[in-house]
This record gives C-alpha cells, sequence and structure tokens, in this order.
C-alpha cells in the first residue's frame, strides 16, 4: 500500500483561521490575511477545542493510494463527503495476479501458500475466460477482492477527521485502518495544528463509539 | 437480481406539486394541501418540462435489492446523494457458493461451465482458509466480484432521475443497467408523472453524454 | 410560527429496523419485511444506543413551515444534508406588512410599539419604491430580517438527529430552537422510537458542544 | 462587492488530468505525476468536451467575498455542495449603516435618494431598539436584505461549474450575477482550461434551462 499526499489547498490552516475570525468580526476577509501565526494559532486552537469544524472545510487535501484491495476500496467510497476517481476493472485488463495479503495470512508460512495458490488459480481461470472472448468487463467476475487498485480521493478536513475517528479505530477493519493511519501521518505534515488530535473517537473524545470494553484503548 | 420498492414517501408527487406552487405564491403551505388532481398535475408537468428539479427532492423511494454482484454494489454506492446499507462481508458467513453470472458467459455452455468451476474451486479455497481458523473477513479476500450481496437504497427523485440518467444508458455495464431498469419500472408505479420520462440522457434530453454516434440509440 | 409535518416515508420505523438486519445477516431484504414489532423495536433500540444511525437515514420527513422570518430561514438553509423550497421575494409581491416579532420586543408594550412602527415605516418606504416602478427584486432590498416567508424542508432522519442537537440548545437563536422544539415533536408523533431521546448534545451525548458552563443544562 | 480567490488547491489542473489519466490506465498514481504539460492538457479537454467533471472535483477554490447583500447570501448558502463561512449578525453589532444599492434605484437621483432616506431611517431604528437594552440578535429584525455582510466560500471545480451556469445567466438575480461573473474571471486565472467554457448553459450547452426565447442570449 503506497500513500501520498499530492495536492491540497494552499495555506490549509490559514484559511479556516482566517475563517473563523470573519464570523465574529467586522474586519473585510481580504484584510484578514494580516493574521499573524500567533493569531492564527491561538483562532484554531480554539476552533478545534470547541470543536467548530465547519471552517476547516476551507482546506481540501487529495491522497493518491495504490496498492489497495477493491474490499478497502468499496469501504472507502461508502464515505459521500469526498471524491474518488478509481481505476476501472472495466477498461483496464488486469491479466497479471496482483493482489493484496491480509496479515493474518502471510504470517503463516501454510496459509501464505494456500493463498498464494488460489490468487494463481483465480488468474489462470480470468485468462481463460479472456482466451474465450468474454470481455475483460465480465472475465473480471472472477477477480477476488483482493485484487490490486488505484485511487485518488480528496476530502476537506472536516470529513477527514471524520474518517480518522471511524477508521483508525482497532476495531475497523485491518486494511482501511492501514490507510487512515497514513493518511493521516500525511496530512499532519502539512496541517499540524487541525491534526494534530485526531484519531478515534477514544483519543478525540474520550468515547467508544463501539461500546467495545474489552478493546485495550478503551477510555478509563 | 430482485428489486422491490418497500417504502417511499407517502404523497411522493404532491409533495413536489406543493412545493413548487409554495416558491411562487402567497398561499401558505399547510392551505397547499387543497390543490386538486388537475392543478398538482399541470404544476408537475411544467416542472419536469422546466427541469425545475428541486422540488422533486421531497420525495424519497427506499429499494431492497438482492441477488446483486458486488461488482455491482461498488459502482451503486459512488452514488453519493444517496443512503445504503450493505450485507456485511465481515460478519456475515458467506460458506456457500452464490454469484452472478454474466450474460455473455452464461449464453454459451461451455463458457458457463468453465465460470461454474471457477467459482467452486474458488469456495473450496474460501472454505479451506476458514478451516485453517483464517478469520471470515480476510479469507473473504479471496471471494470474487461475483459474489452476491443485498443492498437496501433510498434516494430522493432528483437524484433518481440523475441515476437514471446515467445508468439507463446502454453503454453502462449491464448489471447496474438491469438494476436501474428495474428501479425505474418500480418507481413508475407509484409516481408516474415524476418518472414517465425518465431515462438515458438520449431519451431525456436528446444528447449523449458519452459522444457513442455507433450506439443504436444516439439521437438524431 | 405554523409547523407541519405534511409528508414522511411510509414505515419510518420499520425501513430501518429491516436496514439494521439486514447488514448483519443472510436473510433477503424481501423477507426483512416479516419482522415482528418487538423485534423492530430491540433493533432500533440497539442502533440509536450505539449511534449505528445511517440506517435511520431511509426515513424522510417534509415539514411546512409558514410565518418564521427571513432570518430563520438563512439559518436554516445551511443545513446541506436537507431539502428545500421557500417562497421567493423575487416573484412573490410582499406589500402588506407581515413581519416576526421578537418575545423581547413584544414583551416590553413600548418596545413592541417602536418596532411595529419601524415596521409601517419599511413597508411604506417598500410600496413607495414599487410606485416609482422599481421592480420588486430590488424594491425587497429594504424588507427588514423580520419579513414573514414559507418555507417546506425536508430532512432524512440522521440529519434530523443533528439538526435537533445544535438548534435545540438553549444557546441557539431563539427562533430557530421554536422551530426545532415543534419539529422534534412532530417527528416524534410518528417516529418515537427514533425521536425519543433526541435533543440538544447535554441530553443526548450528556457533553455541551458550547461549553457553558453557566448554562442551567450544562451536564453535571 | 469585493471578490478575490484567497486560497486553492495546488496544481488545479494537474491534479484532474491525473485522476482522468488514472481511471484508464495501469499507471500508478505516484508517477502521473510524470505527465507533460501538453498530455495534462490533451487529458483535461477530453474531460470537459465530454463532461467527465467528476475528475476536476479533486480542485478547489476558496474566495473572499465582501460588501454583499444578505439577499446575495441567502442565495448563495442555498448552493450545497460548497463550504461557507459568513459574518454573525448575532455577535457583530451592525450600527453604521452599510448596505447595497440596486443599480435600478441607483441609476435615477430621485430613487437613489428616497433608498438612502429608507435606510438611514432603519439604522436610527435600529439604534434606537439597541439603546433600549434589546439584544442585537433581536434588533437585527429591522434590518434591510440590503445589509452588507462578509463571507467566505469554498466550492470544488465541478461545483463552481453548475453554479456558474445557473448564476451568470442573464435571468439570474443581478447581484448574484455580478458575484458569478467575479469568480468566473478569478477562477479562471489559475485554472484557465477548466473553466474556458464555463458561464451559463446557453453557451455551455447551447440550452436554455429557463426556456426564455425572449432573452437576448437564446441559442439560435
Amino acid at each position: 500500500m503506497n500513500v501520498k499526499l499530492i495536492g491540497y489547498t494552499s495555506n490549509p490552516e490559514k484559511l479556516p483561521a482566517m475563517a473563523a475570525t470573519l464570523t465574529h468580526s467586522k474586519i473585510k476577509p481580504e484584510n484578514l490575511n494580516k493574521l499573524s501565526e500567533k493569531e492564527q494559532s491561538a483562532v484554531l486552537e480554539q476552533v478545534i477545542k470547541l470543536r467548530h469544524t465547519s471552517v476547516i472545510e476551507h482546506a481540501s487535501f487529495t491522497f493518491a493510494i495504490s496498492d489497495v484491495s477493491r474490499s478497502l476500496t468499496h469501504q472507502l467510497v461508502r464515505h459521500r463527503i469526498a471524491s474518488f476517481s478509481q481505476q476501472s476493472q472495466r477498461y483496464v485488463n488486469l491479466n497479471e495476479p496482483n493482489y493484496v495479503v491480509p496479515p493474518s495470512i502471510s504470517k503463516n508460512k501454510k496459509t501464505k501458500k494456500a493463498y498464494d495458490d488460489t490468487m494463481e488459480t483465480i488468474w489462470n481461470h480470468y485468462n481463460t475466460l479472456l482466451e474465450m472472448k468474454i470481455p475483460a468487463e465480465d472475465a473480471r467476475y472472477v477477480l477476488p477482492n483482493a485484487t490490486q487498485t488505484n485511487i485518488m480521493v480528496t476530502m476537506n478536513a472536516r470529513s477527514l477527521l471524520n474518517f480518522f475517528e471511524l477508521r483508525c479505530c482497532l476495531h475497523a477493519q485491518w486494511e482501511i485502518r492501514m490507510l487512515a493511519n497514513k493518511m493521516l501521518r500525511e496530512a499532519k505534515k502539512v496541517a499540524p495544528r487541525i491534526f494534530q488530535h485526531a484519531g478515534p473517537s477514544c483519543q478525540t473524545k474520550r468515547i467508544c463509539l463501539e461500546k467495545k470494553k474489552d478493546c485495550p484503548l478503551y477510555p478509563k
């Protein structure tokens, strides 16, 4: 899995600070530019603390994601306040086996071998169907959830906070949790004040949305 | 594939007619109730003709959909102005082979046989992984796109019109086109005036969004 | 202010219960219909308790609202997961003074008199501009925030819960709080299990989003 | 009215070109970076021509807007695929008359004088209510639609194209049309290929959504 932040709003922390100031002052937005670094920080801290997160919607972040499974992307695209562009299985011929291996399988030689054999078999069947002149868009019906795919996703900072809350949780499915953690690491680099406390709800709000009392992170 | 309309806004055509009248009159909304059938029809016809479709958002439609592939649902959930509830592959054990067969495959005995054999092989591998104590949420990585799933979807009438425009198109992937056509048939039964002219853009707007001049439905 | 529930999804509580069951079972959605009242209640209670509220999006509610101010509607339409149809000030001639009076003004004869006089003056000016052949859409620039308007709004149950959380709060502006409380009362009549615990976050989550320690409802 | 583009996605045209390429190729998104200027242009042109505009959602644009009326912002915030931060009339004291004058009024001395007098009268009443200890959030009920306000808005490129289609139309209300035209001019400077053909539907699609045959721009 590769995750790279390939674009984002210029001034991702200044714009939200300007927006928050605008709502409570007479200063014209074109002059809000003059907010000092220190003033910006103070405003942002307040915004995050009070969860007045509508202002952080002004900053968006675009990630290039590769070598993830279709299982992952099927979950990912359920987030509706986001924009996606995904590699098409209708138009792209996928005749080489490229697939994701879950850690629970790779950690054991025997299960890893069984899994790899399964994948080889599946791709043989896929290629046989192509040889039988079945169109790629139908032959792909045999391809597994594990099939690797590429996707670009853009979310604004508020939608990202929600994404991290749900998907950095230990109870989330392992692959999307790994993705969420990598995205969070990338986002923090360019907007550290917005994302410094981002994470699962047990960290951000000290409540467990899943009510999993046996989780090691369950808030005390 | 089974598609059933299992719920919808009471008065799916009266509410939009009331809404359209409200925007241009002094009548209080609680009195708009008194619009005659004939007045409602006239207003609705105007709304559809002028594509002032924001008023039809007041009517929503809920469909129960079963025995469709995960390929289909991965496309379906890309529609963001909609609500979805889908059978989870993490929590539901799917040890019996249940899968969709594309028509291009089923129409020929030889390809159908090859496909069925593939499916049997895949499910054998899936069950072997389960026996090896791999959790269901990881074993499912071998399951194919063809795996059957169930989903409930709710869309408002405006979002449905857009869905039909894109997915009833001959260029759409066959399975989601079949779904779209079945949903349109169901929706027409309870809101005939809203959906009577619904369909692909070649029918509704006389333009081909795909610019496919070789399509039999290409507008003349 | 008049608020009336004029339409909603048939079976507003059954559909979410069916949706919640579908996600964790092999039962086909068309058979979920057979859930008993008791089973439905149990499922819904769990859903609300765990805040797995995506399933309640399948139920939508449409309200006719009249005699509210443009101040209120300007706030109301900021809710984006909703559909609105509002009386147009461009096309509807509003030559009679119809306006909302804030309680802080009406409770005192002197301020009430000053306010009424202001309104009469404003409408005289508005009518003078119309007589001078200024188009209604420009003359209305003098009309006050208090001007009465009518609006229809549709929200799904999840969006409504969020609306009630923000707008039933004692810190919310009085007019939209009054609206929210009336909408909640109406919604409870037809979906009592979904809305029984709805209200401001101090009631639903025992946290004060506004951090107002001096509020009489501040959670202890 | 002042309109200034104060932030936007870095590489607003490169990201959509990368996204469009990703969907139809095996190139990993982290390598799409290497697209030449010429390749990018060719891809973007195709995207705009075929209206495959989902990929341009990856680019967002943030505008600071000042000295517009509350009439305008009430219309503006109806666009739901957007993020807004607006100056609050609850918390900001607006005791100086600051208001917008429609051209149909300013072009004539007599109507201009009548309008200015009205505004002075209104603000006198507003200040009187404040002196009577009415809270600002209630006194503002007398303030006119013309009252100036400041707002920041962020939209992605696809949502902007839709905004321009509706609001650059000659049939749109004059103030929001002026805003739309200024926003379009700003957006074009940084994303000329995306916005070069943006504008009302008579220009972009050669159809008149309003069916106004008497409009000078009605497509022939």
